[in-house]
């Protein structure tokens, strides 16, 4: 029998004790992201899987918002963010702090999830992962400032999954391997 | 350089492709799923990784639906569904065919993503996996009728990630043993 656990047994931290806690080194940068279900959900993602910190960039909506706070419920207030009007400035910054960017897109020559090993043979001091608009993907001359793309493997019908899913998925791919290869 | 593909590069196929193409023995089960954002996501990523069927139960919305279908994208129109007013009909349906019944809850005796390998050494002739109600989660007593429970770990100050992000999750990680275990 599997009884369902009650929110008291699941333990969870506080936001304080969140802001105090290790961080696994990942940056997830948004550009342009137009729906705050997706910036929310994104957030909430985030918060279980300790990343360090929310780059939004350009139209991507910021908290405190009303429509964020509807998905995120709460987790706005854990996770950490800044505001960049430009994605360049926000991966630049990454790469000056010696972080290896990564834009999740369809492209040429990009890695396929789940990521091979030798993404981390010599791991760099943290990972970004840029996520572009809902339609429009992450922008030509934004990838061009990256290290590389990272894709999803689909095997469907429709060229993409919603931002959200794929923010989930390979921020739980990333998690794994930190927790595994940086013993976090 | 990592070029964007263009959506002719992506070379997916059609919907009538689809339905005679082979799909994962895997059969998600989405019980009082209020939003249908969250619906249409599990489409999304349903159509993506070739799930067999979704049941969707209870007061979860079915297509054709506009709400559904602004997170879709049309996948509503290449992926099997099924509807069945109780969670405990769908449930007993694929015990009856076979498949071993997960359900999705942090609960007593849950097994832990990634999933161990033993899950797949006598490989049912498929599984189901049920996801629940955003507040509520699933029901004790269709937890009950389930094989087991499935969780994903989560380390963070909120109890619990959105439906369709974990569904994402789950049904990626689903994929990734189907295609390597059955050869799909």
């Amino acid at each position: 029998m599997n009884r369902k656990l009650n929110i008291t047994e699941l333990d969870r931290m506080s936001v304080d004790e969140f802001k105090h806690s290790r961080k696994i080194p990942l940056v997830v940068v948004l550009d342009d992201v137009r729906s705050m279900y997706n910036v929310g959900s994104v957030f909430r993602t985030s918060d279980a899987y300790r990343v360090e910190c929310i780059y939004l960039c350009g139209i991507t909506a910021r908290p405190p918002h009303a429509e964020i706070h509807k998905t995120a419920l709460g987790a706005e207030d854990s996770v950490e963010w800044l505001y960049f009007q430009n994605p360049e400035d926000a991966v630049m910054d990454l790469r000056r702090r010696g972080y290896r960017v990564m834009a999740v897109e369809q492209a040429e020559g990009s890695v396929s999830l789940p990521l091979p090993d030798h993404l981390f043979a010599e791991p760099p001091d943290g990972y970004g992962l840029v996520f572009g608009n809902e339609v429009k993907g992450v922008h030509q001359h934004v990838i061009d400032l990256c290290d590389g793309c990272i894709e999803l493997p689909q095997y469907g019908t429709k060229h993409s999954l919603n931002v959200a899913t794929t923010a989930g998925i390979v921020i739980w791919e990333m998690a794994k391997l930190f927790t595994l290869k940086f013993e976090i």
